[in-house]
């Protein structure tokens, strides 16, 4: 079942150990087939060494666990919630990367300071408001879903075009068009994080990079005419 | 004699160094016996690559060496009080790591700003006092393991909720239920260190976690109904 | 055609990522052969580790592609500017390393803090302006080299002198007498930003080196009687 | 001809490279034997992977070379000086470390603010003044020496108890009883000047280490009674 996406799931969630992201086990990946509705997701507390794809547990669209000897990742029904209501997202990435983590504990939303930026998020990578004691009481994990597809809602963001977010006093989640690229995603934040920590230091009063830069960057990666990698491998 | 320990106080031991946590000799993990009231810790000054576990010294929690062909670390009677006392505690890490280090050195407590904090330590990460020019000429190593007991005794903490400490001018010390886990402390530690450094940049004025989700995050790993990992492998 | 060049920057682009200089596919190498006028550049969005010599794309000095299976780098036309205006190197390296990044975010020139910069760049690293929406909406990549050439041209700056600049909300280009010095010349200034972000913090009103150290190291190096290095095989 | 010294000469410089304390060809370490008087030190921008114990330079305490096929190291003349003004040292290491430089750059000496500090330097690591236009004409790298030596004269300072020193707009030397004690110097300077950086960041009027306490740490390592590390192998 689902054999091509469990070896990419896989091998993503083995890449947030070697790209430096992640430490112990603090992150999670999974991946969606949106033809069938099934997805699946890293199991919860296991070593990324150790992953190999039959580990990834499969669930359905209503959280159901349709294959796996393991538990799923405690972040399960965040994800699920977000795939039930980001209808063209194919992956998603959490962790817990250290400068993109600073901006989400000092719930610190993260503006466009430069193209590295604009070539992965069109705009300010948003953040989504801590639970409240009765959600978390209730559902902690499908509620961090809710708050994020909230704040989306708020602010009219369209998933593909800002595939990041950052939970307040929590963490990133990224998400892409699969898992390979929502982990992408998370490397780029990472990197977009750790400059603006730096430019910020350097112009504490620097505002966000011009809108006609921004459009350019955006488009000519992500738009109808887009030019940038290769014609049959665009990632 | 206690070779199954003596292995994995060596792997851990190992680990200080591929983990990037530790330059030169600058750490030492140690593992106890609670069963036979037996306990071993790395050598003093050896080089990590080459240890083996037969390296291990093993003492008694009277401080005596039961085995050992080298002396064992300098910090061994630090570790030997923090035995007694810490009636629950199986393993004990020491580094200085660069960010919890940092706090030590300022001697300035660790609030909890995230989630990350949250599933390891319990609240704000005390700094145990300096010790006094008496203490030190008496018996240095040995009094550090009091003032760090000290100090929680003062804050009514429990080791296994606050399994950290940063000692005034030094760097911090770790445990937890095992050997490896208060090498994963280690990690942890670091990490919040680091995090919080770059937060208390962003936010000067920070504040700490609410109290819901630090329980929550405590909770969800460490609580009765802890959900986080795989039933038989939790760590 | 090219071989030994295509295999120089070849090389060139793969240490981008073994060096740690970037992330994903950020950056991109070229060289050039003055005797023909042929040079040759990555192609776009092409992982590093997968890059063989023959992956690289010959172009000749008008921007005619004459060989190669792929699509040049996205910056190709910033490249071709660049060799056509600075008539005396011989390769280009254009990265996003996070400190130097965060100058070029920042709008912020480099000035030379010490003998590292001096080493390798004589003076202040300059902050290109960034395109109006009328360069970005008629050629983005190619109004990057007007922009960066105007600026040399105002400040009255030599390319092998001054070997780097800051593109405004972009991130850094270096250039050098061959593919690989660029490569090093990007690794300088990566590292002299990142020590300029420290000195900075330690002292905020921190003033240039002075002139004469300046000219010192600048003149061992590269000066008519340099003195570094081994007699044959200068870098 | 010093053939046990060239292999430790070598390896402390790959070791270099390999630990991280230098990018390009930015450092150099030397040894000497003080029966013969004769020394070894790397050869002028060579790679550190290529580097066998053949390729080193051996000089005697005149500053003649007595054997080798490549030119030395630039600094040799700073090496030289140090040799001969400080008897008890016997190896030599200089790096432009990132952490260690930014105090260079900053003309700012490094106090104690640790125990980390504590047991490699005996107190405030000091900055040697910059050189004057007169003295680089003349002889850059000798003066270079010559500062070094009247700073530890002025400020009464014993090589081996502060076996380091900032020079100011350049960068760090260290030394020590031999070439991979004086490598160790350098890691434990870059390490204790980042933490510097960050504890001074968490507390900006921070003052040193009381007395006492770096008393202690010195003694324990290096004073008559020192207990660290094993008795046939100190370092």
């Amino acid at each position: 079942m689902l054999s091509e996406l469990k070896k990419e799931v896989c091998a993503a969630n083995r890449a947030l150990e070697t790209s430096g992201l992640v430490k112990l086990t603090w992150g999670n990946v999974s991946g969606i087939d949106r033809a069938s509705g099934l997805w699946c997701i890293k199991p919860s507390g296991v070593s990324y060494a150790e992953l190999t794809p039959d580990d990834m547990v499969v669930l359905d669209l209503e959280g159901n666990i349709l294959e796996g000897r393991l538990r799923p990742s405690s972040d399960t029904k965040t994800h699920l919630h977000l795939y039930r209501e980001f209808a063209d997202i194919g992956g998603i990435t959490h962790t817990h990367s250290p400068y993109a983590t600073m901006f989400a504990q000092a719930s610190r939303a993260l503006p466009c300071y430069g193209t590295t930026h604009a070539d992965h998020f069109f705009g300010t990578v948003p953040v989504a408001r801590a639970l409240t004691k009765a959600e978390i009481n209730q559902d902690y994990e499908h509620h961090t879903g809710v708050a994020i597809v909230e704040c989306f809602q708020k602010l009219k963001l369209k998933p593909l075009e800002m595939p990041a977010v950052l939970q307040a006093y929590h963490a990133p989640f990224t998400w892409g068009k699969s898992a390979g690229d929502s982990l992408n995603n998370s490397i780029a934040l990472e990197m977009c994080a750790q400059m603006a920590v730096g430019s910020l230091q350097l112009n504490p009063s620097l505002g966000a990079i011009p809108a006609h830069i921004l459009q350019k960057h955006h488009d000519r990666k992500h738009g109808p005419g887009a030019y940038y990698g290769q014609k049959k491998t665009p990632h």
